[in-house]
C-alpha cells in the first residue's frame, strides 16, 4: 500500500512527531474514509494525535447538524492512528464508545486531540476529544488491539 | 426542511410500514450524511429498519478493509430514523457504543438491521447487527433522547 | 484454586450443560464477589448462561432502588463464566458496557441470560439480558480476551 | 429516607465540599450497596468526588484477582453521588461503561476520582478513574439523567 511505504507509521514509533511533509503526505491520500469525510490531521506524534474537520452540508443529518456518526468516525480515525504512531505496528479497533455531547452545525470546526488513556504490549485505550467554538461536542474511547507483525 | 414535509418521518409513527416510493424519496436526498456514504435505507416500520451499504475504495482505512467508522455512522443512522419512526418525533443520540467484529473489504455489502431494546417516553435504546456474506462484522447499541415537540 | 480443581470449568468447554451438582458447587464457593451479592448460576452450558439474584436492602442505593453497579456486576459475572464455558480457558474482560432500563426494588428477583454475540479464538463478545417482573432492567455488553494457558 | 434528612446532598450544590462529618454520615449508612463493598467516600465537592475500597477475599473472581464488577460498582456509585453532589437533584444513571484495564489483588487499595466530562440541565456524564499502587486499573464513564423534583 502506498501509505505504508512512504511513511514512517506502521514502521516505526512516531517520535520526534511528524514533519509537516509528512502531515500533507497523508491527508493527499486519496483512498482512505477519513480523507473521503475532510478529516485533516494537523499533529501526530507518538502520545498525541490532533485533526479538525469543517462541517459542511454533506455531514449534517435530517435535523440540519452533524450526523453523530461524525464524531464517531474522527474518534475511530484519530484513535486508530494513533495507536500506530505509538507502537509501530498496526492495530485494529475492537470497540468505538462515544458519548454525543453537543450539537455542531454547517460551517463550524470540529477540532480533535487523541490522547493514550492504557498503552499494553496487547491492547490500547485512546480518549478522543471533539470540540467547536470551545464547547465539548463528543468523546470518542476506542479499544484497540495491536496486530503481532 | 424538505425532508420532513413531503414524509410521514417526524410526523407519526411509521405503521403500516414506508412503500418504495418512501423508501426512494429518503435515499435520494442528498443533504444527509448517510446519503454521502451510500447508505439505502431499504425497509422503515415502527418497529425494524433495515439497510445496506456496498463498501467502496473511500470507505477504507490505510490497511485495505473498511474503517469501523463506517459502522458507528450505519448505526447511528439507522437507529436514529428507527427511534423516529418509533414515535413521531424528533430524537436525538446520547452514546454509540458499536463492537467492531469483523472485517470487511471493497466490493462486499453490509446489510444492517435496527431493533428496539427499549422504547420509553423520554429514552431510546436500539440496536443495529450488520453483517456481510453472512458473517456479523459489528453491531451498535445507540441510546437516544426523545425531544418534546 | 479450589474452584478450578473441582469443575470441568477452566478445563474443557462445557457440553453437555452442567449438572445440578456442578451448579451447587460454584453457587457453595464462599470466595468469589459474585456469591458474596447473592447471585445464583441456574443453567451454565457453552452457548448458554443463566443466573439470578433477589434484590435486598444491602443491594439498594440511597433513592430504594438497586444500585446500578448491581447489574454490571451479574453481566459481567455471567459473561466472564459463559466465556470459559465456550472455550475452556481462562479469559479476562476488557470492557463492560451496561445499559440501565429499568429500576428493581427490593424483594424482586432478578433474572439474567447470558448469549454470545462473536465467540472467536483470542475475543468473546456476550450479551447478558437481565430482567425482574417481565421488564428489561439492563442489558451489558462484555467484551473479554482469551488467555492462552 | 434518613440519608437525605441528614444531608445537604439532594438538597443542595456541595459547595463548600463536605465536612469529615458529612463524610462519615454517608459511610456509616448501612443501606447502600457501596457499603456493603466496603467503599468508603473520601472526598465529595460539587465538581470532585474521591473514594477508596481494600480488595478482600470477597471482592474477588475464581482466577484471585478483583471482579471486573467491582470496579462498574465504583464507577457507578461515585459518579452517581457526584452528579447528585453537582446539581442538588436526583439523577440516575442511563448507561455506564467501563474499561478493564488491569487487575488487583487482595489487600491492595483502589482509589478512584470521579471528574465531570459534561454538565447539562438534563444530563450528566461523569468518569472515574480507578487506580492501586500507581497503576490505572480502569475507568467508569456513566451517563446520567436528572430528575426534575
Amino acid at each position: 500500500m502506498k501509505l505504508e511505504k512512504n511513511l514512517r507509521l506502521y514502521q516505526e514509533v512516531i517520535d520526534p512527531p511528524m514533519t509537516q511533509a509528512e502531515l500533507d503526505n497523508i491527508n493527499s491520500a486519496q483512498f482512505d474514509f477519513a480523507q473521503t469525510l475532510g478529516l485533516k490531521l494537523t499533529y501526530c506524534a507518538k502520545d498525541r494525535l490532533e485533526g479538525e474537520l469543517t462541517v459542511e452540508q454533506r455531514h449534517l443529518q435530517p435535523t440540519g447538524i452533524a450526523n453523530g456518526g461524525v464524531y464517531c468516525v474522527i474518534g475511530e480515525t484519530l484513535a486508530s492512528l494513533a495507536a500506530v504512531a505509538a507502537c509501530g505496528k498496526p492495530a485494529v479497533g475492537m470497540s468505538n464508545y462515544t458519548d454525543l455531547l453537543g450539537s455542531v452545525r454547517e460551517g463550524e470546526t470540529i477540532r480533535a486531540v487523541a490522547k493514550p488513556v492504557h498503552v499494553g504490549k496487547r491492547t490500547h485505550l485512546w480518549r478522543v476529544e471533539m470540540s467547536a467554538g470551545g464547547r465539548l461536542a463528543a468523546v470518542t474511547n476506542l479499544k484497540l488491539m495491536v496486530m503481532d507483525s
